[in-house]
């Protein structure tokens, strides 16, 4: 069995969720390996990030985000709106959380406080899910000819690097 | 180690959401592979379609779908409702989309514009998974007695064929 | 490659949704494989009850929930608010569904009609997924420092015995 790692590294400029589509770098991952039949694991360590599976679109908005995923954002709002305020609509971040966070060495929320009203962002990401996996057969990640996986950091509070984690299992 | 690949083939009559209930044929493929301790892997390769575990129920509506599917569209509608005009609430299609779409050789798009509205079908399958992997221990998929695997295509404007991909991976 | 099972067992009190954070006992079952790379397949053979990453939180509420399962329980809340009645909002149980139940040796539910009244739960739980897949390197789960996997059983309606299933794969 052949199995090997790989993470995708993305930055985002902290003004809105993000989207990166990464079928072309799954692919490519996945014949690197030389994997024929197996599975390909796409998995994010961020809890404000998620993985799925969707349409290629052709048009985006003045945002620069692809058509279905600005719908997405639109429905996901209707769920868990942003949080704008602490302790409001949302019982998160509490006392103790925003007490830990601030007093990490060269914490950034200790400078700002507004960065982590994100609530929002982590309870999208749990809804779509932070791991999705792919089938490989005869080389081929079945994701049909239309079908793109899009890695996305909820979190628009603050510019992040981020990281996609890719694990390829198989014979 | 023992990896095996198989698909399940479905058509859908395009009036509604089209639920499959897939357990059995799960069952039977795990037997067939041999494998006792392992993984299944349930994935579609289509961006209107989902995979999900949801309990065995035994009453149905009037339209023959099971009572906990009828309820979960209830609740998707709520989320993202059925789209019904162009670029209205959702922002999908898009007008390059379209032209992409009607472009293609014997293209059914080019005959029937409607049938790119189902936004919200891309939509509903992403927040439900377009994959779920189960256990598969001593020769058992770990599902429960009343544990169902379903397969769902979320578009109902037109007619299609689908298939599920089937993998198990193990000893 | 290795291939190793454990079941967590989990009790819930039957008063609301119930949220088990696992993370150090998925993390110490991997140790205990002695698997250095791989997956931790992590799964609910149960319909109520689903898996998800999430982050860690300092805070709880009265009810001892973190503070972001209890603003995840505000907004599944919005999409499959909890079943109060028979056959109202929700179509689920069903009169054949309810007779099954009832007419099992020892049912609970021929005492307690209500407890089948859970439409929420098993819609909650598919909206959140039975199962989430984990990355292994380095003999590292890759959850990052601050997130946490969380087993929740939904079905507030009576008292339950809960397993949830991990399976370890890889060298």
């Amino acid at each position: 069995m052949i199995l090997q790692h790989k993470s995708l590294d993305f930055e985002t400029k902290g003004n809105k969720a993000t989207y990166f589509e990464i079928r072309q770098q799954c692919r490519d991952f996945v014949a690197e390996t030389g994997v024929k039949d197996g599975i390909l694991v796409v998995q994010s360590p961020h809890t404000t990030c998620a993985v799925f599976f969707e349409e290629m679109v052709h048009d985006v908005d003045a945002l620069g985000d692809d058509f279905l995923c600005r719908d997405l954002n639109k429905g996901l709002e209707l769920v868990f709106p942003k949080q704008k305020t602490y302790s409001d609509y949302y019982a998160y971040p509490g006392t103790k959380h925003f007490e830990f966070g601030a007093g990490r060495p060269g914490s950034e929320l200790a400078k700002n406080k507004a960065i982590l009203l994100n609530a929002d962002a982590h309870l999208k990401a749990t809804l779509i899910g932070s791991e999705t996996t792919f089938i490989i057969r005869d080389g081929e990640l079945l994701t049909g000819s239309f079908g793109y996986i899009y890695f996305v950091d909820f979190d628009g509070n603050r510019a992040r690097k981020r990281k996609c984690n890719l694990t390829v299992m198989g014979v």
